[in-house]
């Protein structure tokens, strides 16, 4: 018989809950037979978001009604703290008690971040945790942290992040020796600010494939398998990217709108511009793990609909399977070790 | 008779010296009556670059001859103090002694931030010159400052930035009362590092025309005239941008690679792309003022051809015509006259 496994799903979360997000989950379930989810929110209000599933479906989705949500823009460490009953916070102490092995959601970033320390807990050895992104870059996937679990960060954190990212790249993305890069305003030694020179001391002294400093540009040029910065940079360059990505979008269909042949043009590319979708589509991918925390805690896009709830969840999965926590927190303590046996 | 305006023009600086950077100054010697270049650097590799010029042009054009080259991997501050006689440096002493109205180079970024401060001065009022990008937009362009004259930055820095910002959006792109925004990792009032929370106290006391926070995204869907960031994220979000623009490019031909059909459609999109590039072709409007010296100084991209070099001579003489020194000179001069009164 297969080994089933449970995840929590916030179904209050994001800018298209709890439609988009339930009819993610009904996906899911449709494709991965040994996913049971536990959609938590109101109730009401997610019981006719279900009315389409199969009854072998709906037989593996529950719901956990609670009474309150966090806001997009509520103050985070409060909202954890103060609503006990939230659908965020509920998700994730079904995780904490071994109710569900993972919990996904596409709420308030800064709260999630606070769940995963506050309810979920953060691993020993680790000083804060990370959350990264896999983004795909012209010859490879390059796994991008902190983009946005902590705003600055000190030379331990980025190291840490580093080694977090190591092991992401090499389990779950299968890399044998990833390569690991410090973004920096320049590949040559003498650039970088304080704290960057002192994380890539620690990094060259470290047992990583480390190759230094990427620049902006080197990320898309797939340079390395993991990037490390801190989560003010990495939230800026996310969320510059997605902007270049919608903007292009937007203005080549504003061209297009001026002229006619172009339309025409568009068929013959019908093929190709799927096949760029296809390799492309983040959605396929989407799903961000929070790193460095006592369990699997995947955050979506606030702006997730369907499709990108389904990769998220098949993100979830996957990290579960593939026991990502259980290797996050062995790498650290090992680390730890041999910190101290040097020391 | 047209009052006449002399550009120095370091010859050897950039990837592709001297042979573009002399191609770029024929053209605009041939577009721009009123332009005298000087071209530093070494007289017997410049000449035969020179070879086509009509003898209207070559008129206009000289060649001072130099013996040193600052290299693009060379310690900035060292190679502008010990090369006394490279073309950059000798370019920029010709902005000093009143000989050239302006100086343009494409070398080593850092040596021509040292050479500003060092060669060119700083103006009183300012503790770091900022290099600063028009940036074109989804609906507007968009300044932003710092780019990489320096690294990480204080809050006065991000002040001053701000104001010299403004006045190049008034001065040079004409804008009437420029929206002004600090870049930060989310647009409420608890985001940003200690610096930009600090800066952004400072900015809101200030008269300008202060938007508060911008996020990544907003940069590309044109939220303000200008966009203020430490040279660090500056620089690395720049290089990141011309990634994603280099990245979209070469997939997109090795997807065309692959197949017949979107190459005839591509004819009919000739039209189109025609328009897309002459909206975003940033080599027409290349040139990347350095804010706060006393002399019109401007970097072009190290990887310049003659087209872009074309663009950062016209950007250089619109500064000079413009009185873009001398604008924002007068106004840091009456901010600090106004905190002298008010303090």
């Amino acid at each position: 018989m297969t080994k089933m496994l449970t995840i929590a799903l916030d179904a209050m979360g994001g800018d298209n809950a709890p439609i988009e997000i339930c009819k993610g989950a009904v996906q899911a379930c449709g494709q991965f037979d040994d996913l049971e989810i536990v959609l938590t929110g109101d109730e009401e209000k997610i019981k006719p978001c279900l009315s389409k599933a199969s009854s072998d479906v709906l037989k593996r989705l529950c719901v956990v009604h609670t009474t309150e949500s966090v806001l997009m823009d509520e103050l985070p460490t409060s909202a954890i703290r103060k609503k006990r009953n939230s659908s965020m916070r509920v998700a994730m102490e079904m995780v904490r008690a071994g109710e569900a092995q993972g919990c996904l959601s596409a709420g308030n970033t800064g709260a999630i971040v606070a769940g995963g320390v506050l309810v979920v807990g953060r691993l020993p050895s680790i000083d804060r945790p990370a959350l990264g992104v896999p983004l795909p870059t012209i010859n490879r996937w390059t796994f991008l942290l902190d983009v946005g679990a902590s705003v600055r960060s000190k030379p331990l954190n980025l190291y840490q992040y580093a080694l977090m990212g190591n092991i992401y790249s090499k389990k779950i993305m299968g890399i044998a020796s990833p390569e690991v890069a410090l973004l920096s305003n320049g590949t040559e030694e003498i650039k970088g600010d304080d704290v960057v020179v002192e994380a890539r001391e620690m990094l060259l002294r470290s047992s990583l494939n480390f190759k230094g400093y990427v620049e902006g540009d080197d990320i898309v040029h797939g340079k390395a398998d993991v990037v490390v910065c801190d989560g003010f940079m990495g939230n800026v360059i996310l969320k510059f990217g997605e902007g270049l990505m919608q903007g292009a979008r937007s203005i080549i269909k504003e061209e297009m709108g001026r002229r006619f042949m172009p339309k025409i043009g568009l068929l013959f590319m019908i093929p190709m511009v799927k096949a760029l979708w296809a390799r492309f589509n983040y959605e396929k991918y989407g799903g961000t793990p929070l790193l460095g925390v006592k369990g699997t805690l995947i955050k979506a896009h606030g702006r997730s609909k369907a499709p990108a709830i389904l990769g998220a969840l098949s993100a979830a999965r996957n990290f579960i399977l593939k026991k990502g926590v259980e290797h996050v927190s062995e790498e650290l303590e090992s680390q730890e070790r041999n910190a101290d046996c040097a020391g």
